[in-house]
């Protein structure tokens, strides 16, 4: 069992390489041992590609036969864009498999090992549990729930401020951390702000400063304000922007569809784009993860309906005073007991500021 | 030089053991070395009692002769509760004296170790000189200032509320974090609070759970509302409890000095307690260290004078909202650089909680 622990941990640093990558695919890694000597390891790197187990097996070759396969995700009993995993571990004449967790997605849940156990492979599930859903957290909220898992980040002065009482907000971080948001946007299959932040600060929500592919801009936009001259329907790349709205004309549609952006109509909710139908919506549409990058307003709704599961919170070493921006924007909670909670998960330095990285304490998803 | 710096390093372990007791002293530790061998150690306990040098000078006896003596802070050379220690060191024959900083006196600066090199001792001065230095932040400021050295703590919320919209602020910080105060509390001189906290919150301001003296309480009050059945006031313990006010009229103060309490009566500024005035009258009074608990606009209006040296924020993980009270209470900061900037010492974790120690980054006192 120890040594199942520790082929594991191999399998899960394999699998880190292709976080961020994979989406809508799981980020999965592989190692197949034959009589305590590593035969094959593999990680799955992009969507459309050959799986992690896929990966191993062709290094293990002949080797494989009567080995050990170590998998932090249960493999995949059905042709996708790949031929199922489940089939190929069958014929390389694998002795044991042993995976991290099963399936998340309820409907197929366990049939990948199922299938194996039939063939009369040994079967283990769940070694290093917690450690492979950590790996995967938007995947599993998506397959579980249909909506993306969401983080919060923001900016704030450690009294607590997103901007001054004028809305400026140019820089309340430090580079470092700049640069620390554009690596995590990379890693997001989208960026969402509300309109509120694009007529503030025009922001470009790409991915500078680091190398990665630009997500998909979100802006929820209820009654279509936005001006067509911002920078995310101006840079040549509109057509990566997605305005979220509950304006239904679709006269008013054209004059962003024209410049290349999509239109995506959401029910309503208090007079305001529902956020829940959105998340269905993008989640439909394969969105796992969602960086939310303001503002307030739309941060203090998303907080109240149990939307956001991760905060990324940047505090720089300023004092702003009483009459600026808060990053939830929301009231009426006038006892204690109606604070949301959280679980800090992590805190660390950035440049000068401190980053603090939390979860909801009542969790959005199951993972 | 190396052996200066592991000695003096030997002399600030056992200075900081005074810490926190040796008010309105400073803290100071001293090794006497002979030889290459230890042969006296002591630090300053107690007000009123034997300086560091005298302890080891007494351990050392005979073997001072000749020897080198590290001490963390120019030997003193004026006779005060105690005789003065240059002389001490010149009697027992030393032949070598290294101090961690000279006296932040001003009018005495130097004296002390003037006097040992006339009597023919060699003398260095400014080894290890910073960490001397954050040994006696409080002692230094009021000496060289005339004002005390304040710290000003809070709890707040992950964004930034001190209470909720109706002033519940029980419990933001968890337990761990409550008796980390109180810890707090033990070491300093005094503890202030504006009349508004008083009001609302009925605080008792003394040290429990933990061990140690209670400091004086200093309530600012400028029309002198605070209700005569708060508890400051009514533990049988008033006579520890100053309030600090604008109200000239004797024979309201008798409602608070026949409780026991004292009177400060402070210049005004803007109709209010001028705090500048508070803090030369406070300093005068031998106060050193203040504890500054809130509420925010007392904060916000020390924070706008420069008059706060240290921060002490302890963030719960709970989000409130934004009609909550902020930690320092001034408005009008409309540009990113009117901003306050801190300087931040040291992020830990009490509890659930994380601690956030700062300072100005525009220094209140030279040290």
């Amino acid at each position: 069992m120890t040594d199942d622990i520790r082929q594991m941990k191999r399998a899960l640093a394999l699998a880190r390489r292709g976080i961020g990558k994979t989406s809508p695919n799981p980020a999965v890694g592989c190692v197949i041992v034959k009589d305590g000597v590593i035969v094959g390891t593999g990680w799955h790197r992009k969507a459309g590609t050959s799986h992690a187990e896929i990966h191993a097996l062709e290094m293990a070759g002949e080797s494989a036969r009567g080995a050990d396969v170590f998998v932090t995700l249960e493999p995949c009993c059905h042709t996708g864009k790949t031929p199922p995993c489940s089939q190929a571990l069958i014929r390389a004449g694998v002795r044991r498999v042993v995976a991290g967790m099963s399936d998340p997605n309820p409907r197929v849940s366990g049939g990948g090992l199922a299938e194996l156990e039939t063939a009369g492979i040994q079967v283990v599930c769940g070694v290093l549990e917690k450690e492979c859903r950590d790996l995967n957290r938007p995947f599993i909220k998506q397959v579980t729930t249909g909506m993306p898992h969401v983080t919060y980040k923001c900016a704030m002065t450690l009294d607590g401020k997103i901007a001054t009482v004028s809305g400026a907000s140019r820089w309340i971080s430090c580079q470092e951390s700049r640069t620390l948001v554009h690596r995590m946007r990379a890693r997001m299959d989208a960026i969402m702000v509300g309109v509120d932040t694009i007529i503030a600060d025009d922001p470009q929500l790409t991915v500078r400063h680091v190398r990665g592919r630009n997500p998909l801009r979100v802006v929820v936009d209820t009654r279509l304000r936005t001006p067509e001259s911002v920078r995310v329907l101006g840079d040549g790349n509109a057509v990566n922007t997605l305005i979220a709205t509950a304006e239904t004309n679709p006269r008013v549609h054209l004059r962003y569809q024209n410049q290349g952006a999509t239109i995506l109509v959401c029910d309503q909710e208090n007079g305001r784009v529902s956020m829940k139908d959105l998340m269905f919506k993008l989640g439909k549409r394969g969105v796992q993860s969602i960086l939310l990058e303001g503002g307030g307003r739309l941060a203090g709704s998303m907080l109240e309906q149990g939307l956001i599961d991760e905060f990324v919170f940047f505090l720089a070493p300023k004092i702003l005073g009483s009459d600026g921006f808060s990053p939830f924007s929301l009231v009426g909670r006038t006892s204690m007991e109606q604070a949301s909670r959280l679980n800090i998960i992590k805190v660390s330095r950035s440049g000068i500021d401190i980053v603090v990285h939390a979860r909801s304490e009542a969790p959005c998803s199951p993972a």
